[in-house]
């Protein structure tokens, strides 16, 4: 799923953005402006940005204020990846070294906090109290996903609700907001914006479902990290509390998850007992389910380009491969 | 220096902070709420929102502006300081264990990046684009001055203006910031807003060079935590920068601050060359130079009550044993 392919009606606003991302950037302290580049330039589809640039679409296309708040949205997202990968120890996304692994730990956490710090920047210059406080609120909630998968890492007993909760902070609520304040940053009328909010919480779940079905059944070309990289980590996602309540083989599963030093064998032994169990198929269903809902919410927005480009998105991210 | 009887006359506002911080720190997350609140009850002299309380005095004093201001600028203070500890890799501060020491690195960054992002939700209560964008800009170079710190660790290269780089971002602006928006928040005019902005800055250059000399000169007990704690985590601060420029001792100083793993002899030998070479009381002279100044910048604000604990302040600084 290519991002600049989908969002082909704002496709030169999303280069726009992504070349005032460069600039921004662009500080006279060396290190974090090399951290920073390095991030911008390992990929990343720019999704949360072209979420809020389609949704702006049907409105009063506002450019000074949607220009920052897609370029603030990017900024929050890879904040948070740069603090995930020190937190969870990783030192490949989508194929390239994270900054954990060039910089080390130290200089990550003053990489991620600098990329938050500039997104206020670019948030104070869409001086509009909604997008502030709605950005201020998730930016709480995303903190609080992240320390209770740090809480229950390695836990075999936390339940779907646990994941759900987790899930919504990590990723849902900041892609709700991306189309959410798009259309605010336009002057959508509120019946438009609190459908755009649902169908971009929908999704966002969806995508994260997806995106951990994939951790299991995608190759490590494709996902730009070794496969079974959460349960590497002890993150336990949907199709791991899946399995552990429907496989014959819940005990031994719950013996790998839990130990902390997994061999490499017993890793493809957990994938294996998930497979076969009908844990990613149960995980699939529950992601198109997801889908539906958020397409449901398409039909209060006004027929028109936009609103299909949302549509087709939503049918992409159901088959998305990475 | 206890804030609290120096900032007599916004003392149960000062309360009031205090009290709204313990509130507004119980989330539903008990981790987070524990860590946030072991930080606010490890002390602190509410130094900044003392700031901001008291330069809003003497104007319309906008108390529904003026109390998240407070608040947002002290927890802003207290995420630099989570993440300061992680990076400085400090046990003990004010006497008591850090966040690191009880709950780790992991647990940490993210305690340091909820604060700054419960700080966005009181900055987005204040509802007033200076007071958003100053705050934007200092987050931002606080992190360069963090960076910087990283990068120059352990160099007896670097200057007096590196230094005073890295304390500016670290320390003054922040306390500049206090002084200026406490002022912003209740309508005071420009040209007293530029004066109190000021006075923070020379103010805070002095308060950092004092606390980096206090931690030459003053004893384990005062300061809660081991003395030439700079030192050994290879931070160059003002009297070494004097030393290295004026001791006969230069070369084996030279030796010692390179060494990552120093002894406790060798750091106790570096404290005896900076104090005997009369590094100290060049460092004294400079931060009385900046106090003199930030009173200087008094004598553009109205006489009263607020302008005189403004100048308490800045003489109780230049005496100041902790």
């Amino acid at each position: 799923m290519k991002g600049l392919e989908l969002f082909d009606i704002v496709k030169n606003d999303l280069k726009l953005v992504d070349r005032e991302l460069q600039k921004i950037v662009q500080t006279h302290d060396p290190l974090l402006t090399e951290t920073s580049a390095h991030l911008l330039n390992a990929g990343g589809k720019r999704l949360r940005p072209a979420f809020a640039l389609v949704a702006g679409r049907t409105y009063e296309y506002n450019h000074d204020r949607l220009i920052p708040l897609a370029m603030a949205l990017e900024l929050i997202h890879m904040a948070s990846l740069v603090h995930d990968d020190v937190i969870d120890e990783s030192y490949t996304r989508r194929g390239i070294p994270t900054v954990k692994a060039n910089w080390g730990d130290q200089v990550s956490i003053y990489t991620g906090t600098y990329l938050l710090a500039q997104s206020l920047v670019l948030i104070a210059r869409c001086d509009h109290p909604v997008i502030s406080r709605v950005l201020a609120d998730i930016s709480v909630k995303m903190c609080e996903g992240e320390i209770q998968q740090i809480v229950t890492s390695f836990d075999p007993a936390q339940t779907v609700k646990d994941y759900f909760f987790r899930i919504k902070r990590k990723t849902a609520l900041l892609i709700s907001a991306s189309c959410k304040l798009g259309a605010v940053a336009c002057g959508a009328p509120d019946y438009h914006i609190r459908a755009l909010a649902r169908y971009g919480y929908f999704l966002g779940m969806a995508f994260q479902i997806t995106d951990d079905i994939l951790d299991f059944t995608a190759s490590q070309r494709v996902l730009g990290k070794p496969v079974g990289s959460d349960l590497r980590q002890g993150i336990v996602t949907l199709p791991v509390i899946y399995a552990l309540a429907g496989s014959a083989e819940r005990s031994r599963l719950v013996e790998i998850i839990g130990n902390k030093e997994k061999k490499e064998g017993e890793v493809l032994e957990a994938i294996n007992i998930i497979k076969k169990c009908g844990a990613i198929e149960k995980s699939f269903g529950v992601s198109n389910r997801y889908l539906e809902k958020a397409k449901k919410e398409l039909l209060h927005l006004p027929s028109g380009g936009a609103t299909k480009s949302l549509a087709v998105i939503a049918d992409k991210i159901g088959k998305r491969k990475f």
